[in-house]
C-alpha cells in the first residue's frame, strides 16, 4: 500500500506571484499535496503582524495550476491562522513552509521578518515548520541553486520531524560562480541594522523620510548564521517563540520590589 | 550638585491620543527627562513590524504640554528606530519606554505587540527597556491604579540597570476592588490563542472575514505570567530577541545532510 503523501502548507511573504513562492511551490510538489495561502501583495517587513481591527479577504487563487491556493489581504502570520482554522479545518499540515523570501532572514532580520513569522505561526500551531530565504533581494532573483537544498532539508523534516516548539530558519547563498560547500547549524548572530533616515520634500513641501540602513555584525563567533553565509554554507537557525530570558530571571528575582 | 535627570523615551502602539501613554508620560515625568515618539494611529497587533518601501512621516506633537513629542506614520518599531537615529541622534536615552497598552500582552501576545516590538527594539539598540500593558482592552480603561507599580519597576530599572540584550513586559491586573498582591518576575506561559474567523458578506454579495479568538492556556505552571495575572499579581518576564533554540542545536548537528 502507497504511504500518504505529507500535507504541505505553503505561504511566504513576498506575495503570491512572486518567483520566490513558485519555486517553493515547484519543490514541494515533489514531496507532498500542496495548499498555498499566502498575501495578495507584498507584506516585506511584517514581523509578526496580524490584522486587528479591520477585515480580511481570502479569494481562491488560480496562479498554480491544478492546486489549491489561495491569496489573502492579510499578513504571512493571518494567512497561517486562516489556512489552519478555515482552509485545512480539521486536517492538519504536516508541515508548513514559507518564502522562498527575496533576500536574506540572518541574525537580527528574523524579528522583522514577515517569511518567518509565517513559520513561527506554524510552529505555534505545532506543526514543523521551515522559513526559506536567498541572500538576494532582486525581484529577478535566481533561485533555480536553492531547490537542491530546499528539497533536502524539507525530506530530513518530513522524515525526522523537528524538537518541540521551533521552527528553522534556512538561509541560502545568492547563486555565485563558486559551488555552496554545504549546510551549517547555526546559532543567530548579535547584530543589527544601523538605520540611516534619508529626508526630502514632497511637492507640497512637507518633510518625509525613508528608511535606509546597514547591516552591522560584530559578532565574531563561527557558530553564527551570518559566518556560514559569509563563507558560502547554507545555514540553519532553529527558533522559537518564546522570548523568555531564562537567564535572567535569577538576577530579576534577587530585586526587593 | 544635582544629578542628572535620566532621559526617557517613550512610545506605544495605541497611538500618540491613547489615555494609555498620557499615564506613562505622567509617570515618566516624576522621574526623568521625557521625549515622545509614538504612531499617530493605532498600531496594535504590529508585531515587529518595520516599514518597508514605502515612506515615513514624524511631525511634532503638541498634545504633551510641555514636552518633545512627536507623532510618526510607522509602526512602534518605526518609531524607536526614527527617535534613535533622528530625534536623539547621539543623545542616547536611558530607559525606553512603550505603553502602557490597552489590554494584556502577555505568554504568545508579545508575538503580536507592538508595545513590545517598541520596548524589544530599544534592546536591540541597547538601551533598558520596558513594555507596559494593562489587562483592560477597553479605550476608556481605568489606568489609575497603574501608576504605582509602573512607577516602582522603573525606578528599579533606572538605579539597577537589566541584564544586557533584555526587554522587560509587564502587565498589570485590570483594576479591580481586590488590591493587587506584589509583583512577580515570572516566565512566558506556553499558550496560543485559538482564532475563530467569522465569515461575512460585505454589500456586493463579496466573502470577508473578522478574526476573532479564545486564549487557551494549558500550562499550569505557577511561575507563568498567566498564573500571575490570574492570582492578581503584576507579572514581569525578561523577553530576549536572539530566538535560537540552543537546546535544539545538539539534536540538529546530528543531522546527516
Amino acid at each position: 500500500m502507497a504511504k500518504k503523501k505529507p500535507l504541505i502548507l505553503v505561504s511566504n511573504d513576498d506575495g503570491i506571484t512572486s518567483r520566490g513562492i513558485k519555486t517553493l511551490v515547484e519543490v514541494m510538489c515533489e514531496l507532498g499535496d500542496v495548499i498555498v495561502v499566502a498575501p495578495d501583495s507584498p507584506q516585506s517587513g511584517m514581523g509578526h503582524a496580524i490584522t486587528v481591527g479591520n477585515t480580511l479577504r481570502l479569494d481562491r487563487s488560480t496562479i498554480f495550476e491544478g492546486l489549491d491556493a489561495y491569496e489573502c489581504s492579510g499578513t504571512p502570520a493571518d494567512c497561517v491562522k486562516l489556512a489552519k482554522h478555515y482552509v485545512l479545518k480539521d486536517n492538519s499540515p504536516d508541515l508548513v513552509v514559507s518564502g522562498i523570501n527575496h533576500g536574506s532572514n540572518s541574525s537580527i532580520s528574523v524579528l522583522y521578518s514577515g517569511t518567518m513569522s509565517a513559520a513561527i505561526e506554524g510552529a505555534i500551531e505545532g506543526f514543523p515548520a521551515i522559513g526559506f530565504s536567498l541572500c538576494d533581494y532582486s525581484l529577478q532573483a535566481d533561485f533555480s541553486h536553492t531547490k537542491e537544498y530546499v528539497k533536502k532539508i524539507t525530506q530530513q523534516v518530513l522524515e525526522f520531524g523537528l524538537p518541540k516548539d521551533i521552527a528553522l530558519n534556512v538561509n541560502i547563498p545568492a547563486k555565485s560562480s563558486e559551488k555552496i560547500k554545504g549546510i551549517k547549524i547555526c546559532r543567530q548572530a548579535h547584530a543589527k541594522w544601523q538605520e540611516v533616515f534619508d529626508q526630502r520634500k514632497d511637492p507640497n513641501g512637507r518633510r518625509y523620510f525613508w528608511m535606509a540602513g546597514n547591516f552591522v555584525n560584530h559578532d565574531k563567533g563561527e557558530d553564527t548564521d551570518e559566518w556560514a553565509l559569509a563563507n558560502n554554507y547554507v545555514s540553519i537557525v532553529p527558533c522559537m517563540y518564546d522570548l523568555t530570558a531564562h537567564h535572567a530571571l535569577s538576577t530579576l528575582n534577587q530585586w526587593n520590589i
